[in-house]
């Protein structure tokens, strides 16, 4: 099978398969624990803390190990069950699910949870200033979308959520899913000023069960502490294989990012040429486009085809392509409601294709998914 | 270093590591993908889970994947939350902290956390009997204790309060902490008739980071969704290597059940028998006492030496040993508070040592470890 689908997993590499194997072996103890195994495990668990950290260009003190994105937006998430005074918690209307389910929950303990609508895939700055009210705490806001590839302008949208919080001295947490991010644009967490921000290693050939949540504000309670590991944000025995795991692959990652990008840009360009001539529509934004995007993600639409269909028959063909979000296909429908909120039409939702694409893919491999595409139009367009 | 802290945690099995790798790399897709990658990686999970529901006798539907023991509890604790009339929570006073840090939580939330003491580290049926109310809507047990090894009187505790369900058409769901207890003793989950368990893989030999929550509570809620995984019950890409890996260590833990308990109680008598010669205090039940106890946890005091001492001089001679819970090390007290909840003496608790055995260990490492106690006696006390 070639594998177009790298948004919703990448494999791990054998590299941090590796380090995982001599971790396991190397470091049997639990860092908790106050003998030598488990100082060692301390130890290195402190040690790789601090790579990733250099890795990231953040202080080790901002840095607590998850078991992977989802449960990394959920500490930032859930920590607001902890308020006494509900307030308002504002999140762009594309957000993953992880954060988009905290909506019910939040709403039911009487807080607001706005989202705020993001046309073409992009949140307006203006948008969030009209939004920011005194009652706002919270500001859910993704830097690369994981169904259309959209880069949101975080740096203006944080600077008018600072402006307002100096003026009107209401501080307002920035949480930024930074999942389909790291390792593939450049992502510099301290540059940004945001408050906090959600990683997940099995997006960048780190092993599944690892994330990091980064985390500056010191006043954030976790809904429970548990064990009271990473400082009482993170209860549960330090996966210290998983974690050093990660950070093999998050180190080859970020070697190597300016390359993929070049090589991944020009592989997106071949296929969304392809896409046109093949008179589907593109959704996410077209190659040169002035807005900002990620060249990994490439969404199309196939209509009058719909997404399943389409996708059967480039399986058949030996392509693995997805109709959105791989979190979403447990709940139906969210990938579509996040197509919704970026004002595409309910057909082109309805035939939304996701083209993730990897540096790891050969030009071979690219070059006959075009091919596949064109035949595919041919016989049933 | 001899390692007799295998409560703690235990080291990933050669066996396990190997399916780790295995998996890895012959599984790449997520399983939630529905292309061809997508669904062998969710065939091998479901497969996965029916031979896990197979070796702990429930059905697969009652099989919840997580990222460990915390976790597990976390999210039957959690679900509390989305009720709109609070109620009350019955829970032992010697719970782990990944239970009793919900204490606050909730009674922030106008619940009532009620923990019942348990002279000698026992909860008995009848103080559970008086403190069920109408209001009781759940009670937290865990099987055997992670400081001393006592093991609750489960079936008579649960024919407690279904009784009074009975009676009352009152339901009451009871979550039972089962991490110290699977692949150790006899753990029948189905006969036990509980409605959610909390079991962690490193603690039978299997990876960090993996962990099951068997629930068979059609009605729980979890606080959130996320990704729907886990019919919605635990969000997140699911670690399948983690899991694979756990299935197998489960599977050698469960096979060997029996001849490890034999051999372990074998080494636990020994150790006792040491203690007692050595003029220090078991804190534990004693061999052959009518109360049930796990013989893979031994605690003792060692008075008038302070834990701290005599960890060090263990540890210098070469010996991992623990003075409570390792979880409970980053929340200072936490073991010495469930010694007190058993009512043990503020200097036996001081002095409190937990010795913790496997059947890995040798019986030349178990006749070292009784020769430093005795000659640190000698020497010390």
């Amino acid at each position: 099978m070639h594998y177009f689908d790298w948004t919703a997993t990448t494999p791990i590499s054998e590299s941090a398969l590796e380090v995982y194997a001599n971790i396991s072996r190397a470091f049997p103890g639990n860092p908790s624990s106050t003998h030598t195994l488990g100082l060692e495990a301390k130890n290195r668990l402190e040690e790789e803390r601090k790579r990733i950290a250099s890795l990231l260009n953040v202080s080790p003190s901002t840095i607590f190990f998850t078991s992977g994105g989802t449960e990394s937006d959920s500490i930032v998430l859930s920590s607001l069950l902890h308020t006494l005074t509900p307030g308002t918690v504002l999140s762009s209307a594309i957000e993953h699910s992880a954060v988009l389910e905290y909506k019910n929950i939040l709403q039911e303990k009487s807080w607001k949870f706005i989202t705020l609508r993001c046309p073409g895939g992009y949140l307006d700055p203006q948008t969030v200033s009209e939004a920011l009210t005194p009652e706002v705490r919270m500001l859910c806001i993704m830097s690369v979308n994981n169904v259309t590839g959209t880069i949101q302008n975080l740096k203006e949208i944080v600077s008018v959520v600072r402006s307002y919080s100096k003026q009107t001295a209401r501080p307002v947490h920035i949480h930024c899913d930074a999942v389909q991010s790291i390792g593939k644009i450049p992502f510099d967490i301290s540059s940004l000023d945001i408050d906090s921000c959600a990683i997940s290693a099995h997006k960048f050939f780190g092993p599944r069960g690892a994330g990091i949540l980064y985390n500056r504000n010191k006043s954030l309670l976790p809904l429970s502490k548990g064990g009271g590991q990473e400082k009482g944000l993170r209860g549960g025995t330090e996966n210290l294989p998983g974690i050093c795991a990660m950070g093999k692959a998050l180190e080859e990652a970020l070697s190597s990012i300016n390359e993929n990008y070049k090589k991944v840009s020009n592989y997106r360009n071949m296929i969304e040429k392809t896409v046109l001539e093949s008179g589907f529509t593109v959704l996410s934004p077209f190659s040169g486009s002035t807005k900002e995007y990620s060249p990994y993600i490439l969404n199309i639409s196939v209509k009058p085809l719909p997404s399943e269909v389409f996708l059967r028959i480039m399986n058949d063909k030996g392509f693995c392509l997805s109709a959105g979000s791989a979190c979403s296909t447990n709940s139906r429908g969210k990938a579509e409601s996040v197509l919704e909120a970026m004002q595409i039409k309910s057909q082109d939702r309805m035939s939304s294709i996701r083209i993730s694409i990897c540096a790891k893919n050969t030009e071979e491999e690219v070059v006959s998914l075009c091919e596949a595409i064109k035949q595919t139009a041919k016989e049933f367009k």
